[in-house]
């Protein structure tokens, strides 16, 4: 039997903090598996946005420590997509709807070595909202894998290849620059954008290169710096981020606000001169 | 000698989380009761809504462990409102204000056995601030409630029918429809209103069936689905939410945007043509 | 040897929620020290605000039980701003930048007794990315100390004099009124001001007494009163609110819309009629 057993349950979501939906999914784990501990990863993700919360989620999980990572973002909530249990290579469990939120983040913890569906009502909530498998089935079925139950109880198994993918966005190459997007803006207005470093030393910019970037229709000068400290407060700086990915910043300030930049506004970005002609 | 002993607390308020009140609280109690697992329901509920309070903690005890539930929405701090113990049949305990916003959830947990004032001060904070009851008297009581102070310490028995209670809104039927009102918003802005299917069935409405809704002036005519899936993208649909109410939802979208509705907004609702000459 | 030991960390930091950087954090310290204990004292500090954070860790370690307070407010990171370990003589630990946002929480915990760097990356995760120390520094650090890692370890010492400080807005008295300012404003919209009851009461003006407090421009008349209560639902009030300050509020409204006040305004408090010619 293919049984595990784990202290803690990462928890990552769009349902935000404004409503009880993060509360009541921990009610019932905490009623299932008493005395586990739950790491919140984040409940920010923009509603129903997908790809984001696969982003965060692979950002995330080589953080944490193993056990059951359950991740709900399920715009299709109601219809047939699948429920799923997914097990990793590293060891831990993954648990959420099969619909690409799960597949980044499988991908960083050396990929699926098993997966199979959510599908055993004894092993739900008594009754199933059609709106809610957070609570009703995703929930208690991290719940029931950290305390043990065996993979089997939960339903039958399906090949790892079918399970859902997602398309993250990839810079192109065009001449001498590239065309970049924006994938995520954090609360202090970074923009983290699909490029990273290795990939602009191709084009000859490395730290201490000043950079042409074309964002929202007009070109700013910025300089790749070791950090935002390479700039005076209130100027704009590129730097490698947390995440290794190259981030535009104003140092104490917004990028974001500065760039009038978006969640996906497209950024041009090579070497000052670069693709005059476009 | 009345004595619970419990290894979890709830806790739900209107402090939201971008003060350190949430914070304090939690820090109190695990001072008091090391090692206590604490579930935050929410503590996003509108500031000093004691209605919205009492509604949100009464749909989510039902999902909570044995415990004590820590409620504090509370507008009159300060006041003489009396800070008060419940115990309720099923077994866990409240604390919070005699304001209401336990009252719902009381009876979703089997009805109050007993009661009593808090009002030992060597069961609170040795400094009680008028403004921070919270801090200064609720979370000591949960705490120590926790860790076995019989509740014959905390002060004196009131009777459970002096409980202050609050009314919920309901829907008035009228000919052939319901005047109901929005009793809730998600962040997804999918509108709960105060009806139930099974009224809506009393009027002949059932999965499958169009329904005429009026909100804020205007009428939409709205399936009444088994999920959200029942409709197009962007689509309005009714079906039955988490808790078993009817609730307005646009597929991948909002409502509440679509709609233009408020938290209260009226909302009439009947089949097509229904209520013509109002 | 100088070891400690502890069940339980505390976390603050202006990372807000809507990401996954609390989160990461909190994998962090479980992944080294399993079952610990954390306590969110809040992440709604406002972005690198230094002195506001101060400001909410000194008002809030008071509360929390012995342990690690970890706080990361740290618009520095990545310069040569210090990362230290203070040992304070009420046998709690602090963990953070050095740049003031641990000073005041020092002070309520009796003073350092003890401070060293951070600087063995043996202690660190693997990579230290140049802009989020948070999780690869001192979360780390705060897990390592609390499981029991000799402070040796991590770095050389450094004096507790060299500590660096922060400067808290004071009142200025003024013939017969005090030019004070707004500390904090709390999600119920109350003002809190830099001055307390017994400056007031030098004024001649306790509990009773009539205010005159100008703000944005306007003069308005307030009575300090007990409790909110003191005044009509609607009606302005000034109090000693919960960290023992005056406190500026609206019974059942927001202070904050009715006077247009922000954080940081200046607000002159005094007997009717006082400062007339200014």
């Amino acid at each position: 039997m293919n049984r595990y057993r784990f202290d803690l349950v990462t928890f990552l979501s769009d349902y935000g903090l404004g409503d009880e939906f993060v509360g009541v999914c921990h009610g019932v784990i905490m009623k299932i598996a008493p005395g586990l501990d739950i790491v919140d990863i984040t409940h920010g993700i923009s509603a129903q946005n997908v790809r984001e919360g696969a982003m965060v989620l692979a950002n995330s999980v080589a953080f944490m420590p193993q056990g059951v990572h359950l991740a709900v973002v399920d715009p299709g909530v109601g219809t047939d997509r699948l429920p799923v249990i997914v097990e990793t290579a590293q060891g831990s469990v993954m648990v959420g709807p099969d619909n690409g939120v799960l597949a980044l983040a499988i991908s960083r913890l050396d990929g699926a070595i098993g997966a199979r569906k959510i599908e055993n009502p004894a092993l739900m909530l008594p009754k199933v909202a059609r709106t809610f498998h957070g609570r009703d089935v995703f929930a208690p079925a991290a719940a029931h894998i950290a305390r043990g139950v065996p993979l089997e109880e939960f339903g039958s198994e399906i090949p790892v290849e079918s399970l859902v993918g997602i398309n993250v966005a990839e810079p192109r190459l065009h001449d001498d620059h590239f065309h970049a997007s924006v994938l995520h803006i954090d609360r202090f207005g970074n923009l983290q954008m699909n490029v990273a470093p290795p990939q602009l030393a191709e084009l000859g910019l490395t730290v201490g290169s000043m950079l042409e970037v074309r964002v929202e229709g007009r070109r700013n000068l910025v300089p790749l710096g070791a950090s935002f400290s390479a700039v005076s407060e209130g100027e704009l700086v590129a730097t490698e981020d947390s995440y290794g990915l190259v981030a535009l910043s104003v140092n104490c300030g917004s990028a974001a606000d500065r760039l009038g930049a978006n969640l996906g506004s497209s950024v041009i970005i090579g070497p000052p001169g670069s693709g005059a002609t476009e």
